[in-house]
């Protein structure tokens, strides 16, 4: 049978209630505090077709966004629109980023898009620069991806050279999905976000989810932000109706009442948890990537299984043997509540201390 | 903008409370009893990813279908799965009846797939025969579309044909899917079902939903049973992973507890409330198709525009004329609960009486 690749599982295990999943990224603080009660509020509903639309929840998410709300399509999960993406906009020759998020490849696989990667390197902090814009002018892709802040190594792209990658598409007749799930766990968001750029390349595709940041992964909702309409129309054409259920729209619509602050408590704790963590990992000895995501890359140089050692104390961190462009030498963390990263770091003490070399 | 191009819709009219939406065809008896209270209860585990292969569930509906676990696909609503299944299967042409559900030509479309419809025939009251069987054979698709019992006209399908159509579409290399979405609602399902044919033909694929039975199209859940596990693998590659939402998960597993017993029910309230309407209707001077689902077709002969004047009474149905292979004297409307079926027919009493020849 085709196996787990992601993070998250621990749930599915036995006794599962004291362990620590640190294998998936959600928002330490948990769902917002009204959503609970606005799902069951609209159970009675449940019996009726969502709006395969979602107009309110489109109002609302565009508000929040500040854009049209006819720019915005959202499904069930920004995994739904990545797999949407490739036949909505034709895809034959996409370009993807290593290490980053599997699904813009298996995505482009599926749709019988030829996939090309541009290897990011560990020399340059897993970081994108000029000769990325150079290598899309080299490979001529007709879709390209860009993760900001990158999954897994929490590395935000540098505005400019979005910039010049959208001119560069523009010309060659490329799209540009800028995956920007994780932003809003940036203290820097509002400065790194491509939206600005909507309004001027109507080849730039924005893809946001309610899944991490409203830490609502088991609910299903994403969103796409897009100023070409027909690609908008393409989105809802190439795949099924009602993507987005009754009870996620219903959620959706309530974690926006207060997400400004929601999301800036968030950045602000998410920030002092990343930096206590990550100094403490590389002071342990590990090589600590530095994200502006609510995950941490890093790179073990002893000559054990992390993963093993944190499984038996009842910890789950993601391997990242199964990136391409990684090993299984580097593991991705959550940064999670500070009790949890608390209790990881005194473990990761415990089975480090004395290898230092 | 892209059309609702569906039933189901009135719930995003302004003061919808007082309107009959009879366009969209859900179980009357609405969902069972302790599903909203197993969704509450689930409501804590919103904050984790939903278990991309929804172990449980499956187990479960595999109990309920009689079926090996291993051969269940479960997703965001069969539309999902209906998307999901061109590329799966690598479809190239692709045969659907006419009139039946939109999106078996929609979604190969979507893939690129040729499309070729049989149209069934009014003055064989819209039913399939071995004409059916002999046009595969001639056009030699590699996948065929079956809705049985047939959405919107109510048609089931004699088991003998589909076992011929089986046998024709396995020696010429075709996937045969068969949905049965509405079969629950016919009291003769168990004698219908192509269940039995599972074991024996790996190209079948049944196309289940807990959308209509379980009156819950607003929580996003539906199957696909097939003995070739490849392809239960494939309809998971190819899509998004997390498919099937925490809540419609938990929804699906109460609404199996006590499944057997709420179909009996349900069949037995459909077919007594249809057998009404359709009476009503033909004493009336409409066309009635006999339906085995818990929906009715039938034309009006009358020089007006039917559901203009059922809108003015607040009571909404679904135009056909969005149907290849019907037109827009042509209407589906969904039996719903005797209250409204008794609404229903005193206002078609009312346009309609005094228009007869």
């Amino acid at each position: 049978m085709y196996e787990y690749s992601h993070g998250g599982n621990a749930v599915f295990e036995q006794g599962n209630e004291n362990i620590i999943d640190l294998s998936a990224s959600i928002n330490p603080l948990g769902m917002p505090e009204n959503v609970a009660s606005a799902i069951i509020r609209d159970i009675p509903n449940i019996n009726r077709y969502p709006d395969n639309f979602s107009i309110l929840l489109r109002e609302k998410t565009a508000a929040f966004e500040g854009v049209n709300p006819e720019w915005i399509f959202l499904g069930n999960g920004a995994s739904d629109i990545i797999f949407r993406l490739p036949r909505a906009v034709g895809a034959t020759k996409v370009m993807v980023c290593a290490p980053t998020f599997a699904d813009y490849e298996r995505s482009a696989r599926s749709y019988g898009a030829e996939v090309c990667r541009y290897t990011m390197s560990k020399d340059n902090d897993f970081s994108l620069d000029a000769s990325f814009v150079k290598a899309v002018q080299v490979e001529e892709p007709n879709l390209v991806y860009i993760c900001n802040p990158n999954n897994p190594t929490g590395k935000l792209t540098e505005t400019e050279l979005i910039g010049e990658l959208l001119d560069v598409c523009k010309r060659i007749g490329a799209w540009v999905v800028i995956d920007e799930c994780f932003i809003d766990f940036a203290e820097q968001a509002s400065i790194y976000t491509s939206k600005a750029f909507l309004n001027d390349y109507s080849n730039l595709v924005i893809l946001k989810a309610f899944t991490k940041v409203f830490a609502m992964p088991g609910i299903r909702l994403g969103y796409a932000l897009c100023s070409d309409k027909d690609l908008i129309d393409s989105l809802y054409f190439h795949g099924a109706d009602w993507a987005a259920s009754n009870l996620a729209q219903a959620a959706g619509l309530a974690a926006l009442d207060d997400a400004n602050a929601y999301i800036k408590r968030t950045a602000e704790y998410v920030a002092a948890q990343r930096c206590l963590i990550e100094r403490e990992l590389a002071r342990l000895g590990y090589m600590v990537f530095a994200s502006s995501a609510n995950y941490i890359l890093f790179q073990n140089p002893f000559p054990f299984d992390l993963r093993d050692k944190l499984n038996s104390a009842g910890i789950r961190i993601r391997s990242c043997g199964n990136f391409p462009g990684l090993d299984d030498t580097y593991y991705r963390i959550a940064v999670s509540t500070k009790e949890n990263n608390s209790k990881l770091l005194a473990v990761m003490k415990e089975v480090s201390v004395g290898r230092q070399s």
